[in-house]
């Protein structure tokens, strides 16, 4: 907090930044390295969504549920590990990797790299100005020279069922800062949130249910992801139960049960219920229509983030919507700022594809781990994505469970890899593995997918043996037939 | 084994490989996946020494030992893991990962490919002629219509030391091989195989003792690597002793300990040396004054693994001397096979750089994990190698430790990564990393390097996060400066 936070009047910036997650840090830290007078304003704490009930949290709870996992089937080890976790020690590792929900560290960061940190909620006023309510009622005005960035992400859906209010629900902030694990568990939606929180509290001690409307977990992904991680998770004593809705919920005292009331006319009663159904952009409270936007909607921006019709405006991570990911707006908020900078001291800009300001990645090449046992992750297009975008494609797959890597690493192995090959440029559009152990495998994908590295060149990327990696090899000679 | 072998005749083939590991067979494959005739001449366990003394073993051995080191790190997990492995376990684990040392299955596949195996010590008796002496003693006399191949790999040399016969030291194979752990352990040598080994006997409760002639270990690699290494063993229990050599050894009584002299004028007294300590080309007993070489000589080959002054004799995998790893030489072996089905078939030779038929990567990207704790890593040059090369590069390093994945992984997580950029062309000549959780993460160096991916696109390729792998947006980040 800099002095100008304590008077109300109207400072100029140079840019000024709406969020203080990772994103709007990102844009701050470009914008300040290219000498830009910046102010960031956050509304609760800084480091946002990731750092206290995303990213960091959710890691911290998964990782020793993997580790054991993936313990279990190492022989010699597997027998020392067939215990439970020591709950305690996993939550209070969970509460250090927050830093117990401070930011100090996080606003020390921002005020080394020049940034004044505005505590407070920040609303459009007009192009260019901005107004900034801090909890005490105060209001400053803040007017940006060149550029405005909404970096403010998302919040979590919630539907508006019947008695979804006395229920007190879960959301992914309650699911990740939860201080014990809930005896019974529902969890609704089985993308990235439902399976990751599933398979977190169930291997701390919950009787977990998990319940999707479709078909599949992780529907965004190739089919075999959720396949590969429901078995595992059935496995783990998790009930998944698919293609069913919750149309009501009943908490009738405050500390007991909920009953979920299902459209197949089933009930289940559960001690917690999270809803893990989807995200919406935190641009509602933002002011939007004074500069002609509609409040609440997702900002179209174009490759350099810059909003549709405005020569200001930024929307920056996910209130953009291109792709809801820590890392993928941390690449925006690097390709923005240099944008921002750019046109602020009117140097060359470069947005052709790849170009230092254009954030193609987000069409071409978004990574993805989910941190599941097994782990799932993917980079670029799906088969069914490519095909719906016109391109002449072949997926080629193999099963994990031959390469020599993978059986060193677990008895037992299961897992699959599939790459999915643009038969006309001979370079790969997107990768998936789903298996023990791969998660940092994914980026030899995300750098064969995003620098476009031809087959022919792919073949000379050695695998070292005998690690995961050699999937690559078996993938090509695959491709090769 | 098939009918050919049965005869004393002379039977023409186009291709004889002598030498059937894994990059015996994979040439093998290639030849016939072209459609020419092969032979392939084994005088010990089809599959080599790879799959029954080297990696397979080796990993099997490894892999409980890391895989308790990491689990350690993890809370809520890491109390139940203080314990020792057992030892049972592991090492039945690792009999069944080298198929209890019988071939089988390697067999079958080989002739599943169609190519003839001949049992027996294979000897080229002149331009395109092999001679094969059976155990039995028969001799069968091979013709080669295109190319012979020297596959036969390196064996471990043991230093003519005075006592060293009775002493009966350790090599790879018996290290990778023993049915107990000894009590003490001496091992000489501080490359890949001294530590690994090392890290293995330590782990499953011998008392060991490095002995290092030099002043770090895994010398070929960044210097950070080996003291990374060393701290983690030290820890373990491990003594190491740098700048010593061994003079002598004895074992007095043929199931007594070994007393070790060393220059210093010390004594150490063990119940096993292992020497690790290099490797010699198996080419002393391959007839090669028959075509005009010197017997016991690494063969030196063109890009397509051809010896120099002939048109008919290939030399893949360690003989060559190019990178003594199973995969390079399975790389090797995949565009030996290629070259020799294009000259015999006079199809077009790809041998430009990174052609189809040119072992490039065996100069600029020779991938390499050790399976240590922490694991090592390194594909392409390191510092010193770029700049004795005359490269004019820039070495770029990032302390693992502050990668947010990292801390993830591991509590008191600590690693280093390198990577190596050429300032001209503004592509990477090499990348190291070294910690725990990286064996996999070293694939996506090795697609930068050899696809020569610029840095401007290392930009656009963004590392999912938390993972470890966001190490390489710190490194760009550094780079940037």
């Amino acid at each position: 907090m800099t002095d100008a936070g304590k008077t109300s009047e109207s400072p100029a910036y140079d840019v000024v930044v709406i969020g203080a997650g990772p994103v709007g840090e990102n844009v701050a830290d470009r914008a300040r390295a290219a000498g830009l007078s910046t102010a960031v304003v956050e509304a609760e704490l800084v480091g946002g969504e990731c750092s206290y009930w995303a990213c960091m949290p959710s890691k911290a709870l998964l990782r020793p549920v993997v580790a054991r996992a993936d313990a279990r089937k190492v022989p010699g080890l597997s027998a020392a590990v067939q215990g439970p976790l020591d709950v305690g020690a996993v939550l209070a590792h969970r509460d250090d990797e927050t830093s117990h929900w401070k930011d100090d560290g996080q606003v020390a960061w921002l005020e080394s790299v020049g940034a004044d940190v505005y505590r407070g909620t920040g609303r459009l006023t007009g192009p260019r100005a901005v107004s900034v309510t801090a909890p005490d009622g105060t209001e400053h005005r803040l007017t940006a020279r060149h550029a405005v960035a909404v970096c403010t992400g998302t919040r979590a859906v919630v539907p508006a069922l019947p008695g979804i209010e006395e229920a007190r629900p879960w959301t992914s902030r309650e699911a990740t800062s939860a201080k014990e694990a809930p005896g019974r568990l529902v969890v609704v939606g089985g993308g990235v949130v439902g399976v990751e929180m599933a398979t977190v509290w169930q291997a701390l001690g919950s009787e977990v249910t998990l319940l999707i409307r479709g078909g599949g977990l992780l529907p965004k992904m190739e089919p075999f992801a959720g396949e590969l991680v429901a078995e595992a998770l059935t496995e783990a004593g998790a009930t998944i139960r698919t293609g069913v809705s919750v149309t009501a919920v009943h908490r009738p005292a405050p500390d007991g049960p909920v009953t979920v009331e299902l459209d197949d006319g089933g009930r289940i009663e559960t001690d917690e219920i999270l809803f893990a159904t989807g995200r919406a952009p935190r641009t509602d409270d933002l002011g939007l229509e004074t500069v002609g936007l509609e409040p609440g909607s997702w900002l179209t921006v174009d490759d350099s983030c810059l909003v549709e019709g405005t020569d200001w405006l930024y929307a920056v991570g996910d209130a953009n919507h291109r792709a809801l990911l820590t890392h993928q707006g941390k690449y925006q908020a690097r390709i923005a700022g240099a944008a921002i900078a750019a046109r602020a001291l009117k140097t060359p800009l470069d947005t052709v594809p790849w170009g230092a300001h254009a954030a193609t990645a987000d069409h071409a090449a978004v990574p993805q781990v989910v941190f599941t046992d097994p782990e799932a992750a993917s980079v670029g297009l799906t088969l069914a994505e490519a095909e719906r975008a016109g391109h002449r494609v072949r997926a080629v797959d193999y099963d994990l469970a031959s390469v020599a890597g993978s059986g060193l690493y677990a008895t037992g192995y299961r897992g699959r890899a599939r790459m999915i090959v643009d038969l006309d440029r001979e370079i790969l559009l997107g990768v998936t593995f789903v298996g023990p152990g791969i998660g940092e495998l994914l980026h030899s994908a995300t750098v064969a997918v995003a620098g476009e590295v031809p087959i022919a060149r792919l073949w000379h990327a050695v695998p070292a043996y005998p690690t995961i990696s050699e999937v690559w090899l078996r993938l090509l000679e695959t491709y090769r037939g």
